[in-house]
């Protein structure tokens, strides 16, 4: 037996920092601790209710076509294409694949244009799971910088794109960054489009946090500029709507629909014809927007107090950004700090946060941390930036 | 354009008969066709009302924790272990992992033990999913043939064990296989269990169809005899309950837990919480015994009709497997005959089945036919198998 499973548990075929990264965070288990580590929507504003009656219109409408296998929805297919329209993307219900969420999406997009040894373009800090779609699919990872204001460098994109052998793909979080929080800024991404489009490299625009903006002007997804088809748009219900659903959908050429669907196929068949339903049922009901409109209303406020909190206790003694959407604060602690050090003093003062050095790829945030806003109640947002802060001083 | 999409449109990865198949069943949704091509449950027999029930349970007890993201369901693991222990299986809770169905398991697992060009054995005539997972991961298959009363051909398995280099991965479907309806002998089970321990190849019991039983005595799972940990079960609730829950489970030694969940995360993070809940709710309010129960009858009833209507109609112009369970019968025509060619006079003459060659490996069984009766009336059963009785004969 060893001989064997030695093998399976020394394969480096997937990073193995999520898996470090849990044994960490099983210290948060314990309810006297505060943890800004999650990356949770609220829990008090998920549409219970609203889920719950189409999940019930569904059952009664449909009877056993809801529970059987069914090939992708099409009125969920047709009522996301409508989504993307009001964010400015031009798309058929043709050209929307559904998946269990972006974490499906980065995979089936990795396997389509990634080989082992293939280029592929990344931020150097960015969501672990990119990484393991690139890294763990043994890319040959080339990593462009981040800045907490305009978002990804598209100056050291376009050079990435012109060193041989060409990227196979270009992966970015368009909105709401996560770990970072930043935007792209608006002007960054029709030439972002068309760098991808004249270097021929398809560009995955992962954007789980873009309809969840509660500040500033609206900007289209870089997809909008997208005249060639070579940016591949990726949305989930997960943080819209609700994780547990595990939904989401990919924006991609009507060309490539038979490879992705035997590719998705191959992974594990299909999403569930249930849960489809009932999401075709509630946007269908025009529930969206109301449900969005209140969520922003508490991620907003809750943000609004953490900055308020960080300006209080960590002035002078950090930087941090200041994002318009999504759930995530970074932080930057003074240089030579190390977050993830630092951790067990912050559990040993009940407060938990994701270190920054597993969002880098060569390592280089070990001085910063993420932290969540959007799950965490104003009262204990502000005793736990306090907690840090003292942890903080005290390193 | 062109030259990215090229790439990934010819990339090897992955085997296109389903998507070749997909474009042969597509005649199937004229309504006036029968189809025998399915490989559904019957969808009178779903449990709409018991899960409509347990939904609603649910979300009124556990509230947004029923939406949030949430690691693997303890009592639904907890519940799966029972299950296990009744079919013979010693298993502990933290032994299970919750997937979305076997396809899932069958990735993960494949990922776990194979990388290209490792060795792997599956049977010569098997389900799609696994040439998928071995043929598509770019593993040298060595393949074993199977009987259409015994089942697998235990010495072949033990001569491929024997070939050097030893092989990585055994995938089998134990019972009511996928196509050929067979089971494998209760006497070959022990000893397939044991050759994995003794070569020390990992084997992976594939058996969504196991608790489908409607005739002649249980057998344990291959999984009953492992006290080596070398055998690795997938279990689904798509034909126990319903296939469009897309929710299975791996019994897996506990040891390599961490690594088949960091490789699960890569995929698509985690099963759906909400769908996890409502089937421990329905498991643990005692609803699956009669569930299943009501569900064999149907299954056995209609099997009977098949297995009646084929002896009507093809004695002395074809052979066929005599299922005991599942939703399959396995035809095989008189050598010569190709079942992809006669498809065209099938649907001319409005009945579908699956040509026998898009489930072997080489090729071998274009002269059969997978026949489905769990999801077809009675009636359709008769008048489908004498329409297809029409074809062979005037092929």
């Amino acid at each position: 037996m060893a001989t064997t499973f030695e093998h399976a548990l020394s394969t480096e075929g997937t990073k193995l920092e999520r898996s470090v990264l849990r044994e960490l965070l099983r210290f948060t288990v314990d309810p006297e601790i505060i943890s800004l580590a999650g990356g949770l929507p609220a829990s008090e504003r998920l549409p219970l209710e609203g889920l719950r009656t189409c999940l019930n219109a569904v059952l009664t409408r449909d009877g056993s076509r809801a529970l059987q296998y069914s090939p992708q929805h099409v009125p969920l297919r047709a009522r996301i294409a409508e989504l993307m329209e009001s964010r400015g993307v031009a798309c058929t219900p043709e050209q929307v694949f559904i998946t269990n969420g972006n974490q499906q999406g980065l995979t089936i997009l990795s396997r389509l244009f990634l080989d082992p040894g293939a280029p592929a373009v990344i931020e150097e800090v960015t969501f672990t799971g990119i990484q393991q779609v690139t890294l763990g699919r043994g890319a040959e990872v080339r990593t462009v910088p981040t800045d907490l204001v305009t978002g990804v460098d598209v100056d050291a994109v376009e050079e990435a794109f012109r060193r041989e052998p060409r990227p196979r793909l270009l992966v970015l979080v368009t909105d709401f960054h996560n770990p970072l929080g930043v935007s792209i800024a608006a002007e960054s991404r029709e030439r972002l489009a068309r760098l991808a489009a004249e270097h021929r490299v398809p560009l995955v625009e992962d954007d789980p946090y873009g309809p969840l903006r509660f500040a500033g002007d609206p900007r289209p997804p870089i997809k909008a500029y997208d005249d060639e088809g070579m940016v591949f748009y990726l949305g989930s219900f997960s943080k819209m709507l609700a994780p547990g659903l595990r939904l989401g959908w990919m924006v991609a050429p009507e060309e490539l629909m038979p490879r992705i669907t035997t590719l998705r196929e191959s992974i594990d068949l299909e999403s569930s014809t249930l849960v489809q339903r009932a999401v075709a049922e509630f946007l269908g009901q025009g529930r969206l927007e109301g449900h969005l409109a209140a969520l922003r209303e508490t991620h907003g406020a809750r943000c609004a107090t953490m900055l308020r909190s960080l300006e209080e206790h960590l002035t002078g003694g950090a930087q941090w950004s200041r994002p318009e959407g999504g759930v995530f604060v970074w932080v930057e602690l003074r240089p030579g700090l190390d977050a993830t050090e630092l951790f067990r003093s912050a559990i040993a003062k009940k407060v938990a946060y994701v270190p920054g050095g597993f969002f880098s790829v060569h390592g280089a945030t070990r001085n910063a941390m993420r932290l969540n806003f959007s799950n965490v109640t104003p009262e204990a947002i502000r005793e736990g930036v306090a907690r840090v802060a003292e942890v903080v001083r005290e390193g």
